[in-house]
């Protein structure tokens, strides 16, 4: 399929974070690091009724990741697997997916805890986090189950 | 930001949904609706380790959705809302996402349930879905934990 599809930036992700080594690898492991998102003027009527949600949604280009491979030694392992089994950066098409928690809105500008984003990031997307239809508990989480590094924090392999 | 990202899809997710009328609005929604998600060769190897994950996240470009508003009357209310509190498919950069139930994978083809999407969507990311990360079952959920109406399909207001 020779489809290309042209999104841009709603908006940009201000972070405590200027580079990948030391910036968390998902928001459960970001203490609550705050931040701000900043939405462009012409979506910021968008925003409303945002401010009931605990957590959102960002949809993000993970603009500085290099190019993907598909097999890699994710930072919560020691082995080599497959990509798509894992949350690295580094992909076909970088997005990155993360639950933030929603602090208050000012206008266009979001106050939001728990980031694991590099600074400067380029926003493509917010939706709420809807615990009905997002959250399973219980489900299998594959080889992240097993735990086989501690890691918490970023380096430099995808990047 | 004149920044555009220009994304290409890595894939096609096959459904028994052909038009918005009827199709689902979220996998909780879908009662099991099973169809396939094919990845295309060349990213095929990076499908490796994703068996052991109960449910993935599926990223896509809905393909089908009108230009964006920023109020929408959603599926599940019965007034207007802010576009970014709402999981409405017309959005400035239309991307999708839903968690459904990975199957079994045969090669570069899985088969999925729970799915809430139209036939013949272009794929853009597949993520596992990881209970630690993605899952937070207390969390408040605005306008959404209101129910204002209990539609569980589609209809054609955004598409």
């Amino acid at each position: 399929m020779s489809m290309t599809l042209s999104l841009r930036p709603i908006g940009i992700i201000h972070t405590p974070f200027r580079e990948p080594a030391g910036t968390p690898i998902q928001p459960v492991y970001a203490y609550g690091a705050e931040g701000t998102v900043e939405v462009y003027d012409h979506f910021a009527e968008g925003l409303a009724d945002l401010e009931g949600f605990e957590r959102i949604w960002l949809i993000y280009v993970c603009d500085r990741a290099v190019d993907p491979k598909m097999r890699v030694v994710p930072y919560r392992d020691t082995r080599e697997r497959g990509l798509f089994a894992t949350r690295a950066p580094a992909r076909p098409n970088p997005l990155g997916l993360s639950c933030v928690r929603l602090l208050r809105i000012e206008i266009n500008v979001l106050h939001v805890g728990d980031l694991d984003i590099l600074d400067g990031t380029p926003l493509l997307d917010i939706k709420p986090y809807v615990p009905a239809f997002d959250s399973f508990p219980e489900v299998r989480g594959g080889w992240l189950g097993e735990r086989n590094a501690e890691r918490i924090v970023a380096d430099e392999r995808f990047h």
